[in-house]
């Protein structure tokens, strides 16, 4: 994609404050995994499980932990995984908005764009919206009224964001999110349900980042609040008036039930569901597919359907296998006992062997 | 956001016919929860969890359930959350479309659009669709030819409704969603899987509410259904040729497959998914998470994969934790009945300890 | 909707190669389900739970098996899904795109699209990007640069294609699809969680078909991959990196995780989860709401979570039922073995009866 090279290993090493071991003038034009790098192209080893792939690799460079022993040049880093995340933005930077409001685009003349904003082609900028300096709106970004939108922001296409939403600055959203549409609430009024007004926001803090496809609802009443650093992958579902800690990372496909509040530091894994209206700690992570029906007090895993701490998630796992031949078993057991009984001349009740099982 | 007050609270009470406790001439401005209204606000008692929160709420006045006993002007209604809706409905009145079509949108000559519904800027209505009275078509939104959409509809941005689909009256689309795409079909050849077309329709009755991002597929023949009031969360996947009946709500994230049939006043909770081809009865209620392998035959409460009665249901998740110790016992168990059995000379069979588990 | 017919049988059986048993020169006008078609309609039985509606229906002709007895006229084939495949093309031809480049489509002057291309109302298209042959791109498509699209696909409404994925020859893409977002990449940096850039790209192949608001996220580096003929239903969600094999078929709201491998003619059924750099053999076939959480080495069907192959995980399923009364056997074991013992003087340790569970 689009480049920021060639850069040489020297150029590298200063960039991201690294101890290079290997010629400083060679030139390197990107970055490529370990099997397919050329002499040209610097790779990387951050898990050990790739160790022999980064012995037989053709990459003309490798960044490395500090303790590994390969040849060839190495740029080595106590962080491999951090310095991967500076290496890649030094050889492709973000691409630059080309600013400026496209003459396509439907901008509300009450709206309030900075002049330093990019509107691309064929977006929708509400009444009274407030879009703030360098944000990019993608084409086909819709924004409603009364909107907030920080600096610095990317809103990439089809977007929506509805009326009166508020977003911080650096905050990133994927095509296709959906940011405050009505939260699902109803009240069933004898014959039929009735719509419940959802006439709260949303608010989201500096630096999240919402994946393609996610929902977002508005707040009943009061706001829907996601805390700055969270970040939240694609197709997950946020009901209305949740609240998430900041710093928080939510796997693909969570949904979290209404008026339920999620901490800091939280990990949801892929498919987590949690019920409405219960409490997830600080420092909870909660494992994949699994769900949560109450509050969960403390930091540390869980696992399973109910969320059970991992430990005891992972014993049942482990016993769920045994669980067929342990019904033989028992049957075979009471057979013997009534056996064993019966030579003692016992007359205990039955345990209902054949019967309500 | 948008405000219908201030209002009496003589003026209230009147709106939604109830009975007040206090100065009729009170002014209140908006409604707020327990925890953040002031004076001018007026808040509300829905569920006795929060009695503590209206002691201590420093609200205008409360609206509250017949029997609670609280200081302060007081609204009492027999179904608060009822009342509560109304009176959101009050302060927040639903926004009045502008009406008129968007000299930006692209109407095809041949569309029935009503003259007083709206059509936002860059929406598209296809050929021959016809756009009943009042409705409001947000912009961005796509309509396929041929469709069909009733009276008082709510069509927000990034909507598709593809070819041929056909919505009732007071019907709401949230953002994203794709109505009619094709079913998910395919026979294999051989060789490749070749796909079945889909030439069938979606029909959404009356007063259907669809969350934002939701999927429902045209059948393969026939129809896809929704009858009246059913009312769908986001991120819904509902498969080709699938019904649901009347009055039944769909939480985030739900699944149906392709031809299952949902009865009447069904819930499904958040993340379940129905198998294809099977009955779901009128009144079922199914579990979050839980899986629909086969008919669920009567009203009630369902639970697990694969669902069951939510009483067997419980009863199993309630008895898994036990399992790991349980197969221990038993290990136990065994051995204490050999020794038995050696003491008395017996010679049974073994049941297995070290082998089959 | 679209109509192909009316055709006689004798012309119907020509098309699709079949026997017919009855009058050649019958005219039929379209294709209908058993229960609602008419004696100007043709009908199918391709599964034999419906032999009694086969019966009874008052369609013109069926279309059956090769050894199904039933009155009236018939066309018999090997493959009578297949069959029914090619009838519904037959009198339902796939609408032909219009061609051209709409006006009001915003298309970088640098873009390469076909003479025969279609271009539709408000779609975007971007700088350097290709568009093949015949490719009909409908409105409100966002494609961003360097894309490249290749001939005879089909992109429909709301599609959002992000810069540089390639798609093959005759892609069918369904309403809100995102390709190319970025993948879900962080590194904690001690404080937040720092962005990993995304910036590999996506390959789809020929013959792909991606269902309605499906995500499938751009790799961190090389490519994301999903291999010719593998068809996606809505609402998947595949991370970065992962790739697919041919042919396979993934059920609507399955989740697959980063870097993970997914084999040839592999099925994922709906809401299934492959967690992260796993291996799925060619052919494995993975149950509803199943969780994969290690390599599946083996082709064959796998159940659970953990997913297990399919014959354990049923035994499993069908032995929890049993496990709330197996807790009571053990337990009034546990008293009958501690009478036998008391008889025979035996004074072993206890097991835990009021214990460990």
């Amino acid at each position: 994609m689009r480049g920021g090279g060639p850069l040489t290993l020297g150029e590298i090493a200063e960039a991201l404050g690294l101890a290079l071991e290997g010629d400083p003038d060679r030139k390197i034009t990107g970055v490529a995994p370990l099997e397919t790098a050329g002499p040209d192209q610097i790779s990387f080893l951050t898990h050990p499980r790739y160790a022999s792939l980064a012995r037989t690799t053709r990459a003309g460079a490798l960044l490395v932990p500090r303790d590994v022993k390969l040849p060839g040049p190495l740029l080595r880093a106590d962080n491999p995984q951090l310095a991967l995340a500076e290496l890649l933005q030094l050889f492709y930077p973000a691409p630059i908005p080309p600013g400026g409001v496209h003459a396509s685009a439907q901008v509300d003349p009450s709206a309030q764009v900075h002049p330093t904003a990019t509107v691309g082609a064929l977006a929708v900028i509400g009444n009274r919206t407030v879009v703030g300096a360098r944000t990019w709106i993608f084409p086909l970004v819709y924004v409603g009224d009364r909107a907030e939108i920080g600096a610095d922001c990317v809103i990439y296409p089809h977007v929506v964001i509805c009326e009166g939403v508020k977003l911080g600055n650096r905050v990133i959203v994927h095509p296709g999110a959906v940011l405050g549409a009505d939260g699902f609430g109803y009240v069933f009024n004898g014959t039929r349900h009735r719509k419940i007004p959802q006439v709260g926001g949303v608010l989201v803090e500096d630096e999240v980042e919402i994946g393609a496809n996610v929902t977002v609802d508005r707040a009943t009443l009061g706001q829907t609040v996601i805390r700055r650093g969270t970040k939240i992958d694609n197709l997950v579902q946020i009901g209305h008036n949740v609240e998430i800690g900041e710093d928080s990372i939510v796997v693909a496909q969570v949904g979290i039930s209404g008026s339920s509040k999620v901490g800091k530091r939280v990990i949801l894994a892929g498919q987590a569901g949690i019920i409405d209206h219960v409490t997830v700690a600080d420092g909870a992570m909660v494992g994949a597919q699994s769900g949560v029906a109450a509050d969960l007090a403390e930091a540390g895993p869980y696992l399973g359907t109910p969320a059970r701490p991992a430990a005891e998630g992972r014993r049942i796992y482990a016993a769920l296998p045994r669980l067929p031949a342990l019904l033989r078993k028992v049957r075979a057991l009471e057979r013997r006992v009534r056996e064993l009984e019966g030579r003692l001349g016992l007359t205990l009740p039955d345990t209902g062997d054949e019967g309500d099982d």
